[in-house]
């Protein structure tokens, strides 16, 4: 099996190398002081300490189904399940559509293939363009998989948001032909400007709608969920038991006693995007002074800035590049079969300013072969 | 997929049914006041929120490596990897061997079953006897299976524990076959005189051993473990990080916070282990005096007791049970496929001395049909 690259590097790296490898956050944003009042909250009752439910606590899933509903989709605790990570929801939903074809965007979330793969999963790649995918291969490619797994917001890698027009004919394709889609969306909430309507919304019976904490609130604590129909919901948690029983009882309490003070979390949310927004900026513009051959357009949210470079092998550059303590990660990885590509991505949220400058200067100097 | 029955019984039961269905720990003796200390240590520093490594906390693994060396098992933190509760590391070793056969004891636990049947492995029962599995069946089905599934330690449901000549047997046998052995041991440090040697610890490159601390620091945390071979280390951990990334990194903080005082722990082990001595023979002077006509064996250690009232469907017993507010786990719940059965696991660690009082007489009444 092929491992997440990005996590081989996180592994491989030392202190002193200036990553604009993997999904990081901004470790500075981590609302440490309401996270250590909330453990203190919570720690309170031995009761947080003992096994619980396997669908995840009740009063959280209640308020992660009121932001549902406060967007105008009909939502009840009993369509969330609470995952260790949205990665494991991933995990749970192609545990169960075992073996079946499915439609991914091309690039796509190394992560998710490499679980489509361990689940036997045949995928079925259909480009991805500026506005989302290309709709025409789409609709081919749906009509044999009747499965589709679609990145629509600040797509990882790619950068790219779904137009309204490809939302709405995407949840028309997948009605019509009777299909499902999983709607991953990790990165909703880092917008810069505004935010679009989910396309899972559309089809509430036809969808599974992904979402974590892990960008918005902290990683370590490892809580996402998925948003389904009752139905599926069982179905999935029956999975969802097998693998750990349930999500970590500790970090659910310590979440949902932040979360019930909806103001601070909202406040948070803008910290974070006034944060990336101008940590993007910045990266866009060393990238233009320093490394004008990357051609790239500048996403509207998110954590990456995706391009390439004329007549480069990234692959071989990384390689390079680790020797010199800068790393990022080539776009090759996130293809089903490409073995040389000029493609990159970069992530801009954790880098220091200063880092962000060095680490492009020797980017540069590889390129020029100064290093 | 058949559901843990348990699992179905903590969804639905209510706060006033006295229980003695789940294997939960006693919830007084959770170290409440340490971990809340330790979380404040931890939550010192905001890397303690961000991503880390999918192996797990290194200073973690090497603690519990540690543990192995002390008894003689050389085990470096390279032989660990740090799962979401043992359950998880259960589900990672289902799916490596996934689709081959496995012999397991029969009756077993229901959770390890699930998972079996989740990753269609095809189970070979062998009968358990009081001092561990019947040699010869085991012999006989290891040469096909050439993979196997025990609990030596306080086994659950059956609370036997493998003689030291059974143990030696089973790692020849292992060994003989060139075949790999899953030794499960939630309970090994739950005994209540003494701990017999591990299995895996004369099979070191031919084993997992699986541990957890769920049942001797906090279950809603999470923690649990693989030991190993390196190799064998490194596919388990490409197959969790697929799963959920990582094990949730508080989680894994506070714990090794709370394991640098290496003296506290040992007390804290003690003091549930002398609880747990206690509990069971309350509840065991109950059983004789309340339902004389429930036959079991005293069991050394671990977390229930095992037995069987002659002409009594318990599956039948329970659903009545339920009704008046008691509940049990029926036999039949812990076999392959056995519909009628007259055995019964109480858990004896969770309720108090007057819920255990009142629920056995509440038992006692219903088989003579008073209720």
């Amino acid at each position: 099996m092929k491992r997440s690259f990005i996590r081989e590097i996180l592994e491989s790296i030392d202190e002193e190398t200036i990553s604009f490898a993997g999904g990081l956050p901004n470790e500075a944003l981590f609302p440490l002081k309401d996270i250590e009042k909330s453990a203190m909250n919570v720690l309170q009752n031995s009761k947080v300490l003992q096994y619980s439910l396997s669908n995840g606590l009740k009063s959280l899933r209640e308020k992660i189904a009121q932001y549902y509903n406060d967007e105008g989709f009909e939502t009840s605790a009993d369509n969330i399940l609470i995952t260790t990570g949205s990665q494991q929801a991933m995990f749970i939903i192609a545990k169960y559509f075992e073996q079946k074809s499915i439609t991914i965007e091309e690039p796509s979330y190394l992560g998710a293939m490499n679980i489509f793969r361990m689940n036997k999963l045949d995928m079925k790649p259909v480009a991805l363009e500026a506005d989302g995918i290309d709709i025409k291969a789409f609709q081919k490619s749906l009509e044999e998989t009747k499965l589709a797994y679609l990145i629509p917001d600040f797509q990882n890698p790619y950068s790219s948001t779904y137009s309204q027009v490809k939302r709405n004919t995407v949840a028309y394709l997948i009605k019509e032909n009777d299909a499902y889609l999983i709607e991953d969306s990790p990165y909703s909430e880092l917008f810069f400007t505004s935010k679009k309507r989910t396309i899972s919304s559309m089809i509430p019976n036809n969808s599974f709608h992904l979402g974590s904490f892990s960008k918005t609130f902290a990683p370590s604590l490892r809580i996402g969920w998925v948003r389904a129909n009752e139905e599926l919901i069982h179905e999935l948690m029956k999975i969802k038991e097998s693998i750990d029983l349930h999500s970590c009882g500790l970090s659910q309490a310590i979440l949902n006693d932040y979360l019930s003070d909806s103001q601070l979390f909202k406040q948070h949310l803008q910290t974070i995007r006034n944060d990336y927004k101008d940590k993007m900026e910045y990266f866009s513009s060393c990238l233009k002074a320093i490394l004008p051959e990357f051609k790239f357009k500048q996403p509207k949210g998110g954590m990456f800035i995706y391009g390439y470079i004329e007549n480069v092998d990234t692959k071989k550059l990384v390689f390079e590049a680790l020797k010199h303590k800068v790393v990022f990660v080539p776009g090759s990885e996130f293809y089903l079969d490409k073995s040389s590509c000029n493609e990159i991505r970069f992530n801009f949220t954790h880098s220091t300013k200063e880092e962000v400058k060095e680490g492009l200067i020797r980017l540069k100097r590889l390129i020029k072969g100064e290093l």
